[in-house]
């Protein structure tokens, strides 16, 4: 930059996005970059998956936890989780973003490297984007996806009968949040921290269900359980999940020092977190799961007592919190 | 709707979602809609365009003005007119919502039948979305478009000897935006308002200026005069234009009598005002303009006096405020 500027009004738009331009990734599918009225990408196989998803400071993320860093990798990875869920593969990202005039410039250069840091590993490119001045901060991200001809792998198509299965984290984000917002931070918890404020999706995991014969599909953004109803309300089912204490074992160890010292139940936190950004998916019975795949249950049909969109959890219908809701906190 | 519910904060995200999609129309490219993780849309010929526009409250629209319904159809015209500007046609949209929890119900769905009354018409799909509260309201759309087979109509692809031309409105609604600032309004003034409230793009110059063999093109969103210079740096060119009251005398016209009572040159208007989103392009010499085309000027070769990214109007480097800056007012 030969402007010198510390907050994003001291620049023009133009300034702006010339000053961060070469820290955004360009993608291998990428025919027509940054810079005209609109960007072009291949896609090849005729068809593209397209999801958007916001993020704003102060709801869904704090400003004093995060760095801009962090916010960048957290809206790439959470729009990157959504193509998984598809079974596709991320090709592209748009971002618009809402700046208040005081928002320093180099917080836009290190949010520019986060989403970089996100998407340059896996070849997708930023490939457009706008920028305004607003009162609060707004990152909203749209991402693109590449199915590679296979089917999508929707949420409607489970089958009584279906094992029920989930690949990535669980519960570690929720943990991370609740110590962070204790004020309870070191040791062992970092890592709970860190899994919270750089989320790591299970992105391989979609297509890999896909090609396994995934009969539905989700990514888990608002926890198991809300997202896991979504599932099964689509598909018209009953998801039955084992307890997860027998199923996914290693999840709630990881988490049991930190619910111990907050005085929660670590399972909850494995079934009202959201943003882990596993994979929740079906498979027909009988499918050899792929890899990082665990068995968490099966879909049943809807009964007059347990209608379609119920999942029980080790038969029971769990009394926990299902999950962040944006309007009703 | 079966929940009474006067504004968003009384909905839960799911019940506002049901709420508003069956308002939104679903395109004839659209192969997966609304309700999985992702849309899936078809791109015929292998590559999409997308664009990505954001409009902030206050900034970009006020809601004293604006009914929702107006917000929904500007965000969508302002987004169609990127995908203008490429020489495709526009297939299918998403949208991320930041709504203050006091938005009203009826705002939003009002908002939702905007969008729909631009899109529906042309065969374009809200196919997917995202909404969060948040203290003010930001409305971030994406747009997708199908080149049919073309290249894709840069910035840069202007060559000295081109002939600059446009078709669409200009300064109609810098005129409008005029007249609401000033509090005057009434008889013939309310059409440049209504330009200004719901604007017009030029959407099928774009493709038509692409199928007569363009060289460059973007819609103008920022004036004639800034986005001009915009396709002159990008192209390493200057653009040459003639007096405006010479070659569209018919739009100074439309916009003298409201100039000449609040005070203005009608042709600053024509100049530095945004958002009519006609389109420029430039034409190799001889080519037959398509229907709606207006020659402006001519493409030269930059010289020591007059650099690549100027624009001069009638032999002068216009002393104009050159448009519409987020971050400078």
């Amino acid at each position: 930059m030969t402007v010198p500027a510390d907050v994003v009004a001291d620049l023009s738009e133009d300034e702006l996005i010339a000053s961060f331009l070469p820290l955004l990734p360009r993608g291998g599918r990428t025919l027509v970059p940054n810079g005209d009225d609109a960007a072009v990408v291949a896609a090849p196989d005729g068809r593209f998956c397209v999801s958007t998803d916001v993020l704003v400071a102060g709801h869904h993320f704090r400003l004093d936890w995060s760095s801009g860093a962090d916010v960048g990798w957290r809206a790439a990875m959470q729009n990157l989780s959504d193509i998984a869920g598809m079974g596709a593969e991320p090709t592209a990202m748009v971002v618009a973003l809402v700046l208040p005039p005081a928002t320093p410039v180099a917080w836009l250069h290190d949010f520019c490297r986060g989403m970089g840091e996100a998407c340059a590993p896996l070849g997708v490119g930023v490939d457009g984007g706008d920028l305004s001045a607003g009162e609060q901060l707004v990152v909203a991200v749209t991402v693109h996806g590449d199915l590679g001809g296979r089917a999508p792998v929707l949420r409607s198509g489970a089958r009584p009968g279906d094992v029920v299965a989930h690949s990535g984290r669980l519960g570690r984000s929720a943990a991370g949040y609740a110590l962070l917002a204790s004020g309870r931070r070191g040791g062992a918890d970092e890592e709970l921290i860190t899994d919270f404020l750089r989320p790591r999706p299970a992105l391989a995991a979609g297509p890999a269900a896909a090609r396994a014969g995934a009969s539905a599909m989700m990514d888990v953004s608002d926890g198991l359980l809300r997202d896991g109803r979504r599932l099964a309300r689509a598909s018209g089912v009953v998801l039955e999940l084992g307890p997860l204490e027998e199923t996914v074992p290693g999840a709630v160890a990881q988490v049991a020092d930190a619910a111990a010292r907050l005085g929660v139940e670590p399972v909850d936190w494995l079934l009202s977190g959201g943003e882990d950004h596993g994979m929740l998916a079906t498979f027909p019975a009988g499918t050899t799961l792929p890899d990082g795949f665990v068995a968490l249950g099966r879909v049943s049909a809807p009964t007059a007592e347990l209608p379609a969109g119920t999942v029980t959890v080790a038969g029971a219908v769990p009394d926990v919190t299902p999950g962040w809701d944006h309007f009703r906190p």
